[in-house]
């Protein structure tokens, strides 16, 4: 049966009337306003080259782990949907098949964000009128294709569309940002800056940690071999980038913990570190003490610091072997900052240059830990839900567990953190809904003012991001 | 005062207007549905013997810990409410008086689901149209005894009163399934059938653990002194279970923790326990292992596999040294599923054949390790709320904690997991109501078309649990 | 833009009109019973002496780290709040200066309780009808100032016009309670006593511990260089509280850890603690082992106990060293209850003259531990959302999450646990709407019957506190 699709303008709205009018009027103030989309990890040479993108599936099904690991959760093979292996097995090659298999499983995905994603994109961007299903699939599949064949599909004109102010990418220290370089070159006005993220040169348990520490001295003339060195290399890197216009670094640990070594521990500890022989313990209290560096060297270049601990990263060791990193297997981790955070936060935590936000996906700690602290360290803010939380349900506990406690200005609006790009203002509208959504709860059972409320919308949509992020 | 018994049939359901009205709808659809209960404590000589329930007491305060819980947790002595001692000293037999006690208290439930199962069963299955209370206490005693004298109230006829498809108990693999033979052999044909639960063979911390396997290994006619012949005993007893109709089993231990040891190290381990000797951390240990060879085992024989992990049992010293275990004192712990899993995942995580299903007490896992984790790993598939969850607002933190990352599909409907006979419809409806009711939620905020909600409300109610328990 | 300062009467009651129809109905049976004060930090010398607050600055700014927290988190520095430090180095005085930073800054506190409380305390404690804001800080300022200098606003009559039927503080046992007996031999009739907080002589980790126990010998003649001359002190302490009018034992630990030593070994660790020598994990093991022994004296003497565990005291380093203790840099921990409990609860749990009341700042203990624990053991009882959870949200969690196990008798009421006399009504008004509103929600989905809301409405409001306190 093929069924009309239909975006509700209500959607995500609650369905008490008095609720519902009040979100309405918030919505109006700030659905239009421009994206700032101050954290993600789109490839900026779609913006640096922009050519067109190859087709529906290889667009929206096989660089979308939430797309994937939902089929693949049901029994159907990454092969079957032409994801690649790290030897070049055969997988499936056929495009408009592994489409069908989408299509034929799109039920999967009631309820998810994924669906209200998908479904925005197809509603907006494509203007499609009929739901996705097998019989629907094929008018997909060439619908999509015809338009991304077209000047106004292409990644610019994408990026125009969407009003998007501000992108920033993420890109190792390793990185010559030369596809940023190539976008401010060019007489393209959209801003795409980078971030800086240092995990490859900072964590002894990334894949070729060792070769990129030295590669990273040849590329900023520093010696690498001592810690100082290795420092200077940082600092050269970060004022490089910050030069390319970028404002934040990131920081993607394992845990929250922070460090402060003396001078002749940490390079003792820098001196197994880059041996390769580190032990996990070593590894942990390295990248502890690193985030305390990056604080100090936050504060002397004004770069905002994000800190994204807490995943176990290719948990299916069969799916890591054969498909590699980044196939849908990463698993939230129990995380805590309350002592984790104290070593940092005893060496520069009152310092008034230092911003870091943190994010979390342990959302036990919203309530507990992350709102007590930023609703205290002047240094602190809260980022938004992220990744399993980036969703309706997920912003609205958000809301319920931080609000109370750190109030809505030690919070930094909304960031996608997404590779989807055809999916950021789809993301960026729910989040706008269901803030719009909770600022209405709190003026109908009179805890906020209208007035109060609709300024809030605003600064939730647009404008702690742009202020937090410095852009 | 005699208050009037009413059951609202909009109970559970929103009092907001739109939602009600869709979740009525949806509840039209599943209320009828016959019942799947696939996971459960029921007494299977109920109805291999058919023998009339001995009074109301006896059948709806003594066994049911939910109950008996809540008036000791008042300061009224299990003693006074006819619970039987370790050492058979005295207690109360005065049945009638032990109902006086429950009438009289029965505001303490007041908001609890135990309100809720009794008074659907005074209602539904009684026809009381008065509340429980000590003017009606024993208008309640004499007529709950006088329907149970009657042929209509014997446990057979109520099983298929309650219209169930299928009902599961639990045995341990010493048990010969006599019960459930002899329900097979009878001219009824309830389907009442058995879940391999091997703890009493498995878990070295388990009372009687060393003679248990020996009898384990007399029983099958395998060496149980070799871990090699312990291990096909499993086998055998699977068989022996699978033959008389059984299709999963299920594991109750303090944590989710798996391990897998190479072959010296686990049969040196298991010369320990099975000497009765093994510390805390060998019990552990082995009980992980065991975890993986039950997996090893369900990919050979297709048994389903359930883990409900975290629970502190018998936490009150002074009460299980007078009465003995399942008192109401066994308390949840802090459960973390994301490293302990790894080892049994690792090695069977990607085999088709395996179906491994996940509970938990604690609710901090749903969003943060299990709904990520089932929506991944295609064998990984998420138990309903359970035991203390089991109620509406447990229900509501399910739903609205997994679906996002989980989605509808990685999800096995409901199981009652009772020992109380009577509630299993009431238990059964309570999901019903909630599910509806979320998902008219899901429909008022437009995440959800009304048709798909309609499919979904089957599913939830009866499908899913079908299909996941292979019934 | 001067705004007009409403309070609106439906404030916190849901904007569904049947549940704010019956919360109404409900709230008019609570809002005017007294209050029960059951635990707080209030200062006996304001009803002892009936002195005039100072002003308007004085009064709600500096003694309350919830508003000066706020500020701080958004750079503020607390010199400019006229916070003093510990080297009373310069800091503002200029009150009306200080008064003006709130006014200026006061949407920071948006959708936050002290906004809430606030502006209660505006409106109906000084009748205030404009919003505070840079513009009307000098309106306010003065009205303020104005209105504390007259007899109305002295404590005694405001104690009187809140209509506060018990307040407790809580001292040191090193407090002669010297306030409280000038209050009891007033002509005053107001019921203020204290509250039994041994953490001074109890934590080797407190600041000045060693002495402190010296000291408490002195005043106890007591041999507190033996441990059993330690804990004839406590008793004896105990018992000229409980002669001044106490009820109650209050132990903020930063676990809920407990430990019952044999007697030598008890001996032993006291003599190192009392040496000022012992390791943290010897300090744990004594603050343990003393909450056993702090629930034996309550069994004898009948003083009910309180745990307040799980915070990590003066996180900022910073701070801490320039401005002392409190200044809102309190942060909480994980806190666990299950094994840490087992220790006392062995030994004293099903004595019925105990009543242990338990408090966290780590909500997910509520359903996973708490409710299940209170719902079990005769002795315990859940105390109210505490601290950074005495807020909208934190009260409909955990009515949400305890009432299906523990019941609503295995709670106790509302305690404000405040410093902020003026806010004392303000927070019992908020908690007798949640709890309206909570019941409400539980009439309209037909799991309660109105009659039944009544008498459990008052019961939140009034009685079980009284009750459980011993008032």
């Amino acid at each position: 049966m093929i069924k009309k699709l239909v975006l509700h303008p209500d959607r995500l709205f609650s369905s008490d009337e008095n609720i519902r009018n009040v979100a309405r009027v918030l919505y109006q103030k700030v659905k239009d306003l421009p994206i700032i989309s101050p954290h993600g990890h789109t490839d900026p040479s779609w913006f640096s080259q922009n050519t067109a993108f190859e087709n529906a599936t290889e667009l929206l099904i096989k660089p979308d782990h939430y797309v994937f690991r939902m089929l693949y959760s049901q029994g159907i093979a990454l092969e079957d949907l032409g994801i690649s292996t790290t030897e070049n097995t055969e997988v499936e090659t056929d495009s408009r098949k592994i489409w069908h298999i989408l299509a034929k499983n799109y039920y999967l995905y009631r309820g998810t964000p994924s669906r209200m994603w998908l479904d925005t994109v197809f509603f907006e961007v494509f203007n499609f009128e009929v739901v996705l299903s097998e019989e629907t699939a094929d008018h997909y599949y060439d619908t999509i294709n015809a338009a991304l064949a077209t000047d106004a599909f292409k990644p610019r004109a994408l990026f125009d569309r969407f009003k998007i102010e501000c992108l920033s990418t993420t890109e190792s220290p390793l990185n010559d940002l030369a596809e940023h370089k190539a976008i401010n070159d060019s007489d393209w006005n959209g801003r795409v800056i980078s971030g800086y993220r240092p995990d490859p040169v900072v964590d002894p348990e990334y894949e070729g940690f060792v070769s990129a520490v030295k590669h990273f001295g040849e590329i900023t003339d520093e010696d690498t071999s001592t810690f100082s060195g290795y420092l200077s290399a940082h600092r050269k890197r970060r004022t490089y980038f910050k030069a390319a216009g970028v404002t934040s670094t990131d920081h993607g640990h394992p845990t929250a913990q922070t460090a402060y070594l003396v001078k002749a521990e940490i390079e003792a500890l820098y001196a197994i570190v880059i041996s390769g022989k580190a032990s996990p313990e070593q590894a942990e209290l390295f990248r502890a003490h690193m985030l305390t560096e990056m604080a100090a060297m936050s504060i002397e270049d004004g770069l905002v610091m994000q800190i994204h601990p807490g995943v176990y990263r290719n948990h299916n060791q069969g799916v890591f072997k054969q498909f590699g990193r980044d196939k849908g297997a990463d698993i939230p981790l129990q995380t805590s900052f309350v002592e984790q955070l104290k070593p940092l936060l005893d060496k520069y935590g009152t310092n008034p240059e230092l911003t870091l936000i943190l994010f979390t996906l342990d959302e036990t700690a919203y309530s507990r830990e992350l709102a007590p602290l930023a609703g205290h360290y002047p240094c602190l803010r809260l980022g938004p839900p992220w990744w399993f939380h980036d969703s309706p349900e997920g912003m609205r506990r958000f809301r319920q567990q931080t609000t109370e406690t750190a109030g809505f200005y030690n919070t930094v609006g909304f960031n996608d953190d997404t590779r989807a790009f055809l999916s950021i203002p789809a993301r960026h509208d729910v989040a706008r809904r269901m803030d719009c959504n909770w600022l209405a709860e709190l003026v109908c059972d009179h805890r906020l003012e209208l007035d109060e409320a609709e300024e809030l919308a605003v600064e939730l949509a647009y404008t702690l991001a742009k202020k937090a992020y410095k852009l």
